[in-house]
């Protein structure tokens, strides 16, 4: 060191450790919040006319804040809330304090009341899921103060954009009792084709993923046929959902082994997926089987498992999913995301992770385009897909901002539509009194 | 957000972008030094005069410094000159992209003109050893810059203090032709106590490891039982390097089932060390079976570990030895750290490392006692072993300071040292010109 630079480090050492002791965490707010979904069929049922989510915002001591977001079912929101109280007083720049201190609030928790994540997802970890939409806030918080972007925290940024896929539904025209909406009926492969042709031409996606497990197996198979022949040479997934038999799962496999990127959760269990993928020459993709930590021993050792669909919403936030992605490398298996119905708050944090993951191998799932663009809780313009893909943010933290107005607007819309968790079966049933959850279906 | 917050914000934001900007790297010294090393037998020999190290100091566009520690085998040092010069232009804050640049570095390299890590662990990762160092560097950088200890970077400290073990060796008085070092002979069972004895009385050790391989085994377990009678409830390690026969370690581990924590490589193959653990109750650690994330899948696969001792230098850093941290948590595996001899940078590495990773579960191995306090190339202080631990650094970045007067003298030393490697067995054979190298030995 030249003479000179010790005095200017100790200055810059000065303000830069002014910057980060202010980050006491003072206020945790946990709001649920409601937003149009369309009626999105799937293997359970079909999406109600609003889907939720809860939006975290962390404040700290010298007034900067933090947002995450996370499921919106009642049972998890209470999780939350006690978890919050916890977190006052705690260092935004802590994670592992965070993550002590949710499982401090989760320590009297029996598991009873409700899973609370609003999906079909259910052997997540409590600890992670309800960790994750607070390791977001802090990492937003922590960029915020540092003045760099959450994928410089989280290593640095490996690409400026990241790559989404376009995700088809079988639907209604509208919810029942409600004009058709903008994306009108699909439910037919001519339908899935057109609803693809929209999306792709809104949206620019090189890549198309199929939610199935709603209608016969052959109608799934000839829909993914239509979308190859309509769109040459781009990459296609079939998900569904797990409600095949490893018999049928074998059968459509191979039928679709020309067409097919990945084959996603055929069927339900480690197992039957092993037996698929032994049989199937597709890779094997998974967030159903492989949702936690705890899932990923026997899923390599039966040898189930191709492609990881990571989610932080239930693997503990960006940091956890940092160590899901070195599992990943290390064990050979490719990585991409999940997704559930979101907001741009979880958007960003997607986009953020997967900026500075190097093995996400391909473009991720998202719902972005079922969201009416006015229901959001953040200031718009920051995230938009083009070309199919997301620029990365580059302003510190999650790069997106708050509305509060925006926030109030979707906490009122939440009280007004009298929803308290998902329920895809129960709704369904409310249309079609003969619908039956079974899995395996077909 | 109140009204006054943003501008606030905005304030804040401003500075702390500059702060990040200007670690653009600038320049990337690599240093040779040696320091003085007492007679240490081990399997292949015995520690030479002096050991080496290469430090690494990147220096930024507005003069911070970040400090990196690793082999100072002149092979090693030529891959992480090539390395250097790709790195100037490089952000300090983007370990993704260092990683990347260190890969380009090695793409013409042949790994012909040696290993370079002048140890006993020759098939780590090349892109891995020669990253470390310039990741820990860049997150001294990025710690200063922001005004936090490199455990907050690394997901926050989860404890201020890290437990070390007495690391025993049988040893000669002295080099030959030099006066007794201050520890003295330990070429049996009571030499061992003795220096067992000394190392717990100055630095207050609650856990002891003997480098074995050195004697027959059955002197070694002596010794081990030696010690037990001498530090009843002190938790014991062994670490005979892999050159025991599975029928050989099999016997003395079950000899030593009832005194022993671990029982570190008794062979040198996953398939031995499986053996070995199905039949003796102990916990079996490594550090020579595991030292890549390519030989995790097949260690796993097979059951030969309980324990990985993680080592930052050959794991590729800090962040990447935190990706091991989660696989070990994942897998059920133990986790501790591996030393080689090494100095104030690669300590406080360690202890800031440690600090962060929650499922550290052994007191950490270390070479720091062997080390004259005068030869190093950090301002003293700073590191202090009390009560067998040390108290992490809460000062930006490692907490630790160059002084670069004792860096030239520690330079001129390397130059009037003469050695270029590590050689155990050449020094060993040119004082015992009948020393074999045979794996297994006993």
């Amino acid at each position: 060191m030249s003479e000179a630079q010790p005095e200017f480090l100790f200055s810059t050492l000065e303000s830069a450790a002014t910057a980060t002791n202010r980050c006491t965490i003072t206020e945790v707010s946990v709001t649920p919040v409601a937003f149009a979904d369309p009626p999105l069929l799937n293997s359970v049922g079909v999406h109600e006319p609003f889907a939720l989510r809860a939006i975290v915002v962390i404040r700290t001591a010298d007034g900067l804040y933090g947002l995450g977001e996370t499921y919106g079912d009642e049972a998890h929101v209470a999780r939350l809330n006690r978890a919050a109280t916890l977190l006052v007083g705690a260092d935004a720049f802590n994670i592992n304090q965070v993550s002590a201190l949710v499982s401090e609030s989760l320590l009297e928790d029996s598991g009873l009341g409700g899973h609370g994540t609003g999906g079909m997802v259910t052997t997540t970890s409590l600890q992670d899921r309800v960790l994750s939409a607070f390791d977001v806030a802090c990492l937003d918080i922590q960029g915020k103060a540092l003045g760099v972007p959450v994928s410089t925290l989280l290593g640095g940024a490996v690409r400026d954009e990241v790559a989404f896929s376009g995700y088809l539904f079988y639907k209604w025209a509208g919810h029942p009792g409600q004009a058709p909406d903008a994306w009108g009926e699909a439910m037919d492969p001519s339908g899935i084709v057109a609803q693809a042709r929209k999306m792709v031409d809104e949206y620019g996606f090189t890549a198309l993923k199929l939610k199935g497990g709603v209608f016969e197996p052959e109608i799934e198979a000839a829909t993914i046929e239509a979308l190859r022949v309509a769109f040459p040479g781009m990459p296609l997934r079939i998900d569904p959902n797990g409600v095949w038999t490893v018999e049928t799962a074998i059968k459509i496999g191979k039928r679709l082994e020309p067409v097919l990127e990945y084959l996603e959760d055929p069927c339900l269990s480690i197992a039957d997926n092993a037996k698929v993928r032994a049989a199937v020459n597709l890779p094997i993709a998974t967030n159903m089987c492989v949702v936690s930590f705890n899932d990923v021993p026997p899923a390599i050792a039966a040898g189930s498992v191709d492609v990881v669909l990571s989610d932080h919403h239930f693997w503990g936030g960006l940091r956890r999913s940092q160590a899901l992605a070195g599992i990943a490398e290390t064990f050979g298996l490719g990585l991409s995301m999940h997704s559930n119905s979101h907001l741009g708050i979880s958007f960003a944090a997607m986009i953020q992770l997967a900026a500075a993951t190097r093995n996400i191998d391909y473009a991720c799932d998202t719902h972005w385009p079922w969201k009416l663009a006015a229901d959001d809780v953040i200031v718009p313009g920051a995230l938009e897909i083009e070309g199919g893909s997301v620029r990365v943010p580059t302003k510190p933290g999650l790069g997106v901002e708050l509305d509060e107005e925006a926030l109030a607007r979707m906490h009122r819309q939440y009280l007004e539509c009298g929803l308290t968790k998902r329920d895809d079966t129960t709704y369904m049933r409310s249309i079609d009194p003969e619908f039956q959850l079974t899995t395996p279906r077909w």
